[in-house]
């Protein structure tokens, strides 16, 4: 198996691009791909502060990487979810990404504020991954404010995007389908726009990209995604990739390309108010994490008023 | 288990609607969702003559039978596909099951005019089903005209409709998508109108109902169906559904009830003019069944000459 570039020894096999690659053409075609999709997509300029939300997972940190070889302006942001021993691995590889290469690294603990995710889940019956996606969304919302940021990165891959994308056209949720994009510019003042410059990267793809380059991340998965429906669909969209080649990229790229415009942004639900609590973009009168955290509250109450007179 | 309807012992368990059922039950109820699901969707009248396409399987002897019972005014059409021992079976269940319910059966036999499915398919080279799919339409349009039907029904069962709507989903072939409905009104004086009463019914509960009501059919899929991308979307389909029950419902209905009203009528492909060869509508000069058979009348000629002449 020769490389497609260079005709050295390839040592990675592409079968959705037809290509395999030597390490070294396997990273510059890697990192060009991801540069040639902030600037074909117009994800942000160099002027702009990008704030990469980074989990200490390959994907994330190669971004991060990416983003800072290449010149962009970027703060690295790392929500503590307080999911134990898999957080604690989580928090030191993002510490030790952002001592190596010498970048700006903000962290923030949900323990802090008395939220760390298992409590979290235990005091609300949602699945973990819904709450935990609401304290992502609004921590990273207001972080990008806070460190000046007008573009938010994440290090969703295309294997989220299609898992996903998988998810709402099962139950063709219109809103979300409206909404699912690379670039999501800002509806409202205090949000900022919303990026996914891996988005065209399988998770196949950046995990090599990783190792490749020599970072080290935790390859643990978050202990709560087990059994998560995302895990089933994501099982799914392998075995369609492994009998047809390229069934992902011809998936999420078919629906941004063909579908998605058909669909009308009015469809999207739209933040009409601000959170009388936290002063945030919201729909209702609170917005979806702090009614979260007042339902929390609210049980936490009840919970000890049971505990101090168990009659 | 018993029965959710007269608490008799059950006999099937259908997790998709959390009910059981007896055997008499389950009968009455799987007759009575396809005679509603008629009138609901308008599909034809009692006045309408309705031309069955009968394969010989469980799904469109099952249908022929619910409609000739409830009195509609049925004609059942069978085209012999020639694929060997499985067409030979196909078309003695067909005539069986004429014969013993006293219903009339129109058959004809591409083998007769030299089109059998493997010829069709060694002089072509598309894959098999798409071949048959592009004879079997041509067939059942013109013989509705010939019968003088008014409608032309299907068997097309929910995981049929589920592995068609993923097919489309996959690749967002949105002209696909526009016209993938139950019922599908005729685009041209010389089409007719195509239903398709059972596609809520999925294949479980067809072949359930076929078993429960004596209907002798085929057991045997199609051969050449083996390996066609069809049979790995029913098999991820499956999946999903033994994971959670009642996703190829919400699947096929959700599609149909918040997606396709959003998506612009004018994307599906109208034809424009009538082919100059058989006189049925097309898009360009030759509907798509004569541009094949002219494909494979060039072929056929051009090897008798290469045997003639070896050389």
């Amino acid at each position: 198996m020769k490389c497609t570039r260079c005709r050295d020894r390839a040592e990675i096999a592409l079968r959705a691009h037809n290509a395999s690659f030597c390490r070294t053409c396997f990273v510059f075609w890697f990192e060009r791909r991801v540069l040639r999709t902030i600037e074909a997509e117009e994800m942000f300029s160099r002027q702009e502060r990008v704030l990469v939300a980074v989990s200490g997972g390959k994907d994330s940190l190669a971004l991060w990487k990416i983003l800072a070889d290449a010149g962009y302006r970027t703060v690295g942001y790392h929500l503590a979810l307080g999911i134990g021993n898999y957080s604690e691995k989580s928090l030191a590889q993002c510490q030790a990404f952002a001592q190596t290469a010498q970048l700006p690294l903000e962290v923030e603990a949900l323990a802090d504020v008395d939220l760390a995710v298992p409590d979290m889940i235990q005091a609300t019956r949602r699945p973990a991954c819904a709450a935990c996606g609401t304290a992502k969304r609004h921590y990273f919302d207001k972080a990008a404010l806070r460190y000046d940021c007008q573009v938010l990165a994440t290090g969703h891959n295309l294997d989220d995007e299609a898992a996903r994308l998988l998810g709402n056209v099962l139950h063709w949720q219109m809103d979300h389908l409206v909404r699912q994009k690379p670039v999501s510019e800002a509806r409202h003042p205090k949000f900022v726009r919303k990026v996914k410059p891996l988005y065209l990267a399988s998770e196949l793809e950046t995990a090599a990209y990783a190792f490749f380059s020599k970072i080290p991340y935790v390859v643990q998965e978050c202990p709560n995604a087990r059994g998560a429906t995302q895990i089933l669909h994501k099982r799914l969209l392998d075995q369609l990739e492994h009998e047809s080649p390229g069934s992902k990229t011809a998936f999420v790229g078919e629906f941004l390309r063909r579908a998605q415009p058909l669909l009308p942004e009015a469809i999207a639900t739209q933040s009409e108010t601000c959170c009388t609590n936290c002063g945030m973009p919201s729909i209702g009168q609170l917005c979806s994490f702090c009614a979260m955290t007042s339902e929390i509250a609210r049980k936490r109450a009840a919970k000890r008023i049971q505990e101090t007179n168990p009659e």
